[in-house]
Parts: structure tokens; C-alpha cells; sequence
């Protein structure tokens, strides 16, 4: 997310709380995770495994939670909880603004686009040209839809990441990451009924050019998906993952989070997908395997009891 | 179920058409399944199997197709039709509201709470305060929504239990056991966009305190969900399932009927769950097994070539 | 899709741009796909392997992008593009019709059936009579409901069929065959929350009478479903698929398009079905076997140390 304006970073540890250390005159100019961050971020992080990465990283001002040493040319913002901060600096700069009708008046619609009855189209959306978007479909605040856009009834667009930090001492252990990306759906993409693509944590999920959705798919925040994709019904990708271009996914095929399938794969129906794939090559089982191999695979499984009797006649 | 008032057992039994056994002066408070039957309920049974567990238990009205003896203080209502019976005394005493707006005036509504556009809220339906739902959820009759929940878009909370007897004898031969039940989201729970809570057949689903659903998942009716439970994306539990606390199941996992997940317990992506697993374990596979045993066994599926030549070089 | 009147085929040369070969005068009442023409069709074909079969179907008038010879008594249209004007047909005979409301002023509703707020029933839809539709359901426009229909939330019947035609040589590589049938549902059918029931692509897809889903169940284009059958929650059949009468598919199964599973078949959770399957048995696993066989092969798979040990103990 990028702010409206640059911040005062002297602002920002006054508003937070947090101690400040290194140059205090910097402009904070937006707020996003690491493997998203620019010059001008804010940029947050509480794992001492990832601190390295993070002072390290493009960001310009880091939340954090142990007094190191600060880089040249950045700033600290000390606290004992940056995932706290992090959420108030969310809610502060993109509150949750309540809609009081079905469209918002701040919603932007281009010309030739058709909204059936029943959709809702949150605050600061963007709707593109020659667009269909068919009855009760929802989407949420800042979400962007291209041109030449089918999205079909019962489908949610812009929900929150799915993202939550464990606290097993509190009665309540599950603490929400506060949701401020979007979703943006890019020209000639069509997705089917009943689906939900998530928005960002903080940067954007992408439906890339021409993909094309069949209906009950989910596509979980911050996940990327190239161009002229196919995803067959059901079909799960969690988030942070990225589908290159061509990719085809068929039915009920599970995607894990933080993986890159590769240009032109296939994964066959049901498969489920733990790692990153190779493009251009067909895919098949949980966990996926080379559908060939897998397909030898089930025809050795087949032959276990043959085995068997070989064993007990060469014991004779 | 509870009555509004309590109701002479003998009136039932002219309403029903039953023969009445046993105590004439009962008054009858509630009507529910066996599983949750307590003192002063009509209860029903019409398998041979489960009359001794039906005569036994707490319900002190049994509708029953056989004259049996009755039971020391307990009242038989003897019809052919139990199955019927029950439906005729749900459709008398908890009828179809047809609604005549999106948010029946008969709903309670907390402080602080957001109810976004395109919302339905049935009748009868109490929702907590500091509560968020997003637009187009729909809520049916007589569910509770609690403090601090989030709800978002798509989700349908307390639609009817997805019970049928069958019938073979009949043209259409499946016949709807009617819902009388609840759909219960504790405080503090987030639910997904497009998910689905069943409403209980007699009694309450119920999402513990603190869980956290992903999208698109399903949790059938009766099924009692635990505090600070994580479900990913695409879940499916079926009816009348308890899963303890502090589990955790992860994308596409299927979870059948009548069953116990033990506290803390983890299912992998993809797994079927078809019978209780003991709490604190990681499991994985359809059916599921332990995590580690199930690894260990696709590796063995992986040597069954070598195996063979083993053997082929053995016989030589 | 029947026209409201018979169409000149010279007027359908002239309208699409394509050569006219054979009979001259006829008239055409409709378009199909080549698997469901009857006499009065046009159908289309432009892959070689299908010409023969298109040619000798019931159509009577057969786009082709192919100077073939013309069977006595059919009209050919010849085109190098007849996925194109089978597309611009559609759009001439069954424009899509924007909504102004939520319920259609030319759809039929029958007597006693309750639609609940937030529903959007589209053009020229019948709804028999009672028939319960529960919030924010919508039905696309020509769709048919029957009689004592039961339709929960969020439920979409009639969204467009998932059919393209990859052209890889474009940009955008995904060209949409526009859908012109309708969703048919039968007397006596409950369907749960948030699920799909595609149309046909020119005919129509079915759900039998009697039958009930569950939650979450997709059911592709043209895809037709037999009497009482039974889904469970987030199964997802493809399209044209054949579901025979009495099948009970068990929760997240998937079944293959372009496949007949015969009556009265058992398919359990999880299981993936490729191709038919012959009716009257209990089937499990993916790709699907004979239930029975597939619980001795899991049973052989356990036992492959075993075999280990006896090959190694042969060895000595």
C-alpha cells in the first residue's frame, strides 16, 4: 500500500510508539511486506531469522523488534510488537470504511460496462470497459476489474488475506494481519460462479490478461496468476504463489502457498501441489509427480500381490 | 429444539395421531435427537438397533413404531411413522417465516456492529456486538452470531441440514428430515467468503470461540467446532462431527460424520479424515494416517520397481 | 436452442458470410451441438476428425470450414471459421438482456412458492409452484425450476458454460464459445448453498427429480443427472456428464466431463472418476477402482516392507 501522502517518519514512531533510531527526517511513502518492498516503505518484521533480509531489503524505514544496529540510510522503528504496529498503521492510513449503498459513489465504472442487480462494488473500485459483472457478485474496497471482464454471480473479489499470527498464551491465539493490498483482475480475464480471490496483505493479487476461471476456484492473497491460465472447478491456490503464463490447472487441484508453477504446465485433476514445478510439463498426484511416472507408479502398485508370489515361489 | 411453553404430551399425541403408552400427564418442553436429548424432550426412533439406546436415554416422550413396554416414567408416543411425526410436531412448532425484507425487524442487532449491503438476516437471529459482516451473507432464522466476528462475503450461515430417509418404495425416494436447529458463531471467530454452516437438525452447529475458517469451507450440521481451530481453504466437514480445539486442517481436507479430531491435531492438505483421530498428531492421506508412517509409504511406493529387480536377480 | 421462428438458411449465408452448398430453401428452427441435433438444426464442426459424424447427424444445415460434398436433403455453410458464426448466431437469437431489477418482469412464478429477498431471477425463467428459494440465490435468465424445488443461499443456476477454444496464436488465447442453453431443474430437487448448476452450451443441463446436493457441488454444461440421486458437500462433476438414475457421489468427488456413471453406482469421498462407470457397484480411490479392490491395494501397500525383508532374507 502506498500512502496519500509522505509521512514524517518522527510522526510515525510518535503515532506507533515506537523508540526511532538512525535518520529521523525520512518520508515514509507507503507500507509493504519484504518480498514487496521499494525505496520509501515501511517494512516490518518481528523473526530474528529475517531480520538480515529485511535490514537488508529496499525498504526505506524497518518496524522491528530488537535494537540492532541501524543501516546507513534507513531508520528503525523499535517496539516490542511489530505485528501491532503494523496493524495500526493499517488501520490509521486504510480504515474500514462502512458502505451505505450498493454501489459506492466513489466506485469509478467504464462506459459499455454492465452491473446486474445485486452486486456490490465497495469504495475507490475500479471498473473497466465492456465489463460484465453478473447478479450478487461482490467486490470489495480498491479492487481494480479491466476491460472485457465476465465475473459471475455469487463470486466475492477483495476479501481479506487469510493471515494470522499464533499467540498460544492469549485465550484468543489468532491475531489478524490487517488486510490493505487488492485484488486486481486484468483485461479479458473471466471467472466462473462461486469464486473468491483474495486481495493482498499489503500489495496485490493478480488475475493476469485472458485467464479464464471455472466456478468454486480460490486464489488466496498476494498469489500472481499469468496470462491465459485455465483453472478447471475447485481448483485451491493458497497465497504468495505465482502461476506463470499458460499454466493449466484442472479440477480440485490444491496449489500450496509460496511456490512458482512454471509456463505451460498441467496439473492433472485432484493433484496437489506442495513445491514449485517446472513449466512445460504434465503433472499428476498427491503430491505431484511427473503424471507419467505416476501413472508407472499406480500400474507397480497394482502388481504388489505378483511380487508376492514371486518371493514365496523363489523361497521354495 | 425447546417449546415456547411446555406441551401436554397427550395433546401431541391427538395432533400426531400417535397411541399414547405409559404416563398420560407428561408435559413436553423440547424435541431432539438422541445424541442430545434431555429431560423433558420428545425423542424419535424407528430402527429396530437403536430402540434400547432411545428407550434408555434422557428424552422423556419417545415417538416409536413399535409397542413396546414403556419405560418407568417415561411416555411412548407408537405411530408407524416416527420420521413423519417428528416433521409434523418441527413444521407446527418451529414453521417457515417467509421474510419480507433483508433484515427481519425480529433480529437483534449489537452495538458497533457493521451490517454491509445486500446482507439477509432472518428472523430470530441475535447478532453480537463489534461485529463485521461483509455484503451478500446470508443468514438464516433463529442463528446466533457473536461478539467480534467477522463474516465475509458469500457465506451462508444456518441453511438446513442435508438429512434425507430413504425411501425405495416412493417415486422420490429421498425425504427431508426438517431442520429445527442452529447455526452458533462464538465470539471472535472469522469466517471466509462463500462458506457454508449448516444449521443443527434438533440442536446447534457451533464454531468455537477464536476459529479461524479460510473460504469455501463446509461444516455440516450438528458438527461442533472447537476454540482457536484454523481451517484452510476448501475444507469439508460433514454432519454431527466434533473437532477439539486448537486443530488445525489444512486446504481441501475432508472430514466425515460422526467422528472426533482430537485436540490440537493436524491434518495435511488434501487428507480424508474417515473415522477419530487422536488429538496432538500430525496427520496425512486419504484415508489418513500418521504424517510420518504415510511419507515413509510413498517413498516404498517409489522402490517398488527395485524391489522387482531384486527379486528377478534373487531367482537367477 | 429452438429459434422462436424457422430461419431461411440463405438468410443465414447472407447474416454469417458463409458459402451456401446443397439445399438452398431450407429452413432452420435451431443450433445444436452435434450430440444433441434433431431435424431443422444447424450444427457446427471444424475439426476434421468430427466431420463425418457432424455430417451424418440429424442437422440439417452444418457449418464446416471445409468445401466437403453435401449430403442429400442438408444445406452446407461454409466458413473458415465456424466456432466465429456459430458465436455471432448465438448473439443474433439470444442476446444477452441486462436486468433493471432483481426479479425479471418475464419470468413465470407458480403458485405457493416463496422467494426469499435478495434473489435475482432472470428472463423468460419458470418457477413451478412450491418452490422455496432461499436469499440471494440467483438464476440466470430461461433457466427452469419445477415444483417443490427447495434452493438454498448463494446458490447459482444457469451461469455460462466453461467452454473455449484456445487460439495460441493470439494474445488473448482463450475464445469463448457463448452459451445459449438453459438449466433445467426438476420437480422435487433440493439444492444446497453456494452451488453451481451451469447451463448448456445449446441444450440443456438437467438435474433429475428427486435428487438432492449438498453444499458447494459444481455441475458443468449439459451435464445431465438422474433421479434421486444424492451429492455430498463440494462435489464437482464436469460437463457433459451422465449421472444415471440413483447414484450417490460422496463429498469432493470429482467426476470427469464426457462420461456416463451408471444407475444406482457409489462413488466415495475423495475419489476421482476419469471415465464411466458401469452401474450398481461401490467405486473408490483416484482414478477410481472397485472399492473393494482399492482397500486391498492400500492393504498391499502397507505390507511392501514386509515384502523387503522376505527379499532380502531369500537373498541370504
Amino acid at each position: 500500500m502506498q500512502f496519500e501522502q509522505p509521512i514524517p517518519v518522527q510522526w510515525m514512531a510518535d503515532f506507533t510508539g515506537a523508540e526511532i533510531r538512525g535518520d529521523e527526517h525520512q518520508l515514509a511513502t507507503g507500507i509493504n511486506e519484504i518480498h514487496m518492498v521499494k525505496k520509501g516503505d515501511i517494512s516490518f518484521v518481528d523473526f530474528e531469522k529475517y531480520y538480515s533480509k529485511c535490514l537488508n531489503s529496499a525498504a526505506t524505514i524497518i518496524i522491528i523488534n530488537k535494537d540492532v544496529p541501524c543501516p546507513e540510510g534507513k531508520t528503525l522503528l523499535v517496539t516490542a510488537e511489530p505485528f501491532d504496529v503494523y496493524n495500526k498503521i493499517v488501520k490509521r492510513f486504510r480504515p474500514f470504511e462502512p458502505a451505505s449503498q450498493m454501489i459506492s459513489p466513489t466506485a469509478i465504472i467504464g462506459e459499455n460496462t454492465t452491473i446486474q442487480p445485486g452486486v456490490f462494488i465497495g469504495n475507490h473500485v475500479t471498473v473497466g470497459s465492456n465489463t460484465l459483472i453478473h447478479p450478487n457478485v461482490t467486490i470489495y474496497d480498491n479492487c481494480v476489474i479491466g476491460n472485457n471482464v465476465v465475473i459471475h454471480s455469487g463470486t466475492v473479489i477483495g476479501a481479506d488475506a487469510f493471515y494470522f499470527k499464533r499467540r498460544k498464551d492469549r485465550e484468543v491465539q489468532y491475531d489478524k494481519m490487517l488486510s490493505c493490498g487488492r485484488a486486481v483482475i486484468e483485461d479479458d480475464v473471466e471467472i466462473g460462479a462461486c469464486c473468491t480471490v483474495d486481495r493482498g496483505v499489503t500489495g496485490d493479487t493478480v488475475i493476469g490478461r485472458g485467464t479464464k476461471l471455472d466456478n468454486h476456484i480460490q486464489i488466496g492473497h498476494d498469489t500472481v496468476v499469468g496470462r491465459n491460465c485455465i483453472m478447471a472447478s475447485q481448483v485451491g491456490v493458497a497465497g504468495v504463489a505465482h502461476i506463470e503464463d499458460e499454466v493449466i490447472l484442472w479440477g480440485q487441484v490444491g496449489v500450496n502457498k509460496d511456490l512458482t508453477i512454471g509456463k505451460g504446465a498441467v496439473v492433472l485433476a485432484q493433484s496437489g501441489v506442495p513445491a514449485s514445478l517446472e513449466g512445460g510439463k504434465t503433472y499428476f498426484g498427491t503430491p505431484v509427480d511427473d503424471a507419467k511416472s505416476k501413472m508407472r507408479e499406480l500400474a507397480w502398485i497394482k502388481r504388489i500381490p505378483e511380487l508376492w508370489n514371486k518371493i514365496n515361489n523363489n523361497a521354495k
